[in-house]
């Protein structure tokens, strides 16, 4: 940030009264520019024992396998914004049911909301950000193209409730301490 | 916004190819500045019945009580944001349990994270947003003068909870559809 989004000139770095952070502030306006970390929201679409899984046609990690997800928009809920991201990733209408994961990214400031959907009998199709979508069985998950941490995390929390026999919540800070 | 952060001139609403939402573009760089919803951090901190809440010495909703909660900050995690709250608002050093409400605030673009957390021998005092903090039981609590739907709202699942032996997650849309 170089520039104040209201007036135009330029900002600078300051601590305020009040406040232990540095925060842009216009030199003339003195507006302050606050940055907070984005939410991501997203589902991991099951049907029985299946995932379903998209392969990006976007960077970063063009070419991966990830769950359906994105930045959640202004106006929208963290549902509305993951059954949106499904449509948009893998064309299928779901409804999602209990939040599932919930992963913080500290390092980039990032933090993801994935909720449980069921397939049912949804269709689904590669939409304009996927290469292709395709439903995977454990046994058939593409370990080592998966394009994100946080991705892996969420498909192995759900092969281990799903043997348990119910769905926990599960929270997890990347990068992991230790 | 009226003017682009990175370069300094002007934007234009625009809709860019693949997505289906106006974006902020600037005519010169072409920068897209994306506008996302904010996440809101806070605790609901109890010692046996009683909720600590704290008086707001700030606007909005200033002299109103509150949950201890406040703009999640780049780098830090949804829990480390509301104990950092917690610390600031009621000079309460608490850890967090779990995840007790979920708040979309649509309206508004906020997504509100309230975890459950004990006092245990924790002390509190006023931080220097909160005219003072207090210890409410549920006949005592202040309805009237609550600053937020949200705090209302956990405050009654907090009780009905508290009832039925346990807690659950309670996920919640503002305004309220219907």
């Amino acid at each position: 940030m170089q520039f104040c989004s209201s007036c135009g000139h330029n900002v600078e770095l300051k601590k305020m009264d009040s406040d232990i952070h540095l925060r842009y502030v216009c030199i003339r306006c003195e507006t302050v520019h606050y940055q907070n970390p984005k939410l991501v929201c997203g589902c991991l679409v099951y049907q029985e024992d299946k995932i379903l899984l998209c392969r990006r046609a976007i960077e970063p990690r063009h070419g991966l396998w990830t769950l359906p997800a994105g930045f959640m928009e202004n106006g929208e809920s963290t549902r509305q914004g993951a059954e949106r991201e499904t449509f948009e990733e893998a064309c299928a209408t779901i409804t999602t049911k209990e939040l599932f994961v919930i992963a913080n990214l500290t390092h980039i400031s990032q933090v993801y909301m994935l909720y449980l959907a069921e397939l049912g009998d949804a269709t689904f199709s590669p939409g304009v950000e996927s290469l292709e979508v395709q439903l995977f069985a454990e046994d058939e998950i593409p370990w080592e193209q998966l394009a994100f941490h946080t991705v892996d995390f969420a498909i192995k929390r759900f092969y281990e409730d799903r043997k348990k026999g119910y769905f926990s919540q599960h929270e997890i800070d990347f990068p992991q301490p230790g």
